[in-house]
């Protein structure tokens, strides 16, 4: 089990979503279709929910960044999450900044360098996405939906933290 | 000069500004005088500029922001910042996230903990601050700001990136 939700998270966090198969009779579910099908308007814009590092394969360090909705949340510490929720990921190359390893004769400071593909949103509406907890959730490759959307993968690895509706990320003050 | 500037950077970085002395008949000119007074307003709502991690000492990782000004000059690509530009850094205790450990049975995701205290502002003001290269600095600690301001220490740490108007950071899309 455990390897499975490694496997899985470093998959979702990796590329948030992966293929999925249609059911044989070719229907997909709402769950099951990506979660938006356009970048959302200004999303670069929205506020600042946290920052990360992601050591391993990733190799990233990245920004988690929320809609109006999703910052009022998480500033009045809300349980749960109200629909139209919606929380985005950009993440960068892990790159150490030349000037700070040129001063300190090793490097020390760690930038963002050039931006990974896959822009990543979670997007709440607790009718639509029931089966996935209430969540939806899309990758965009250059702009574009990943036309194989798993939204189990992302699912399964944000059911660790269920009992905070599924977020991983909290507000960094 | 290597480990001057070492010394300086990290200096710089961790507290931003460190006690000065005022001059033998106790006078301050606008340059070693704290850039601003008070917090600006809502900066924690301002666009990002970029992350970063710092290691070291220093431990934490790192949130640039940007007022509409900088953030403007940013994705113009401006050569120098205009009078008005303000930057802001905010920085938090570098924290494996538990459940991150639990899954892959080793650290691999790092996320903003506490926020660290001294919260550090430059502030473009070409006349102002001319003497050092058009930019002040100061840093909040408790929401006020330090009182021990050594504009000097930032300067010479920025003066790293004197080709770059002194600015570190580089606008992540």
């Amino acid at each position: 089990m455990k390897r499975i939700i490694a496997v899985s998270l470093a998959a979702g966090l990796a590329t948030g979503l992966i293929g999925y198969n249609t059911t044989a009779s070719g229907e997909t579910d709402a769950a099951r279709a990506p979660a938006l099908t356009e970048l959302p308007d200004g999303y670069r814009d929205w506020r600042l929910i946290t920052v990360a590092h992601e050591e391993g394969k990733l190799n990233d360090i990245r920004a988690v960044l929320g809609n109006d909705i999703a910052i009022r949340a998480f500033r009045e510490g809300a349980a749960t999450f109200p629909d139209g929720t919606i929380i985005g990921r950009l993440a960068w190359d892990y790159h150490p900044l030349e000037e700070s390893k040129a001063a300190f004769g090793a490097p020390q400071s760690f930038v963002a360098g050039l931006p990974k593909n896959g822009v990543q949103f979670m997007v709440k509406d607790a009718k639509k996405f029931a089966a996935t907890g209430g969540w939806g959730y899309v990758e965009f490759d250059d702009g574009k939906p990943s036309t194989t959307a798993m939204p189990e993968a992302c699912f399964s690895c944000h059911s660790i933290v269920k009992d905070r509706d599924f977020v991983f990320s909290r507000y960094a003050p």
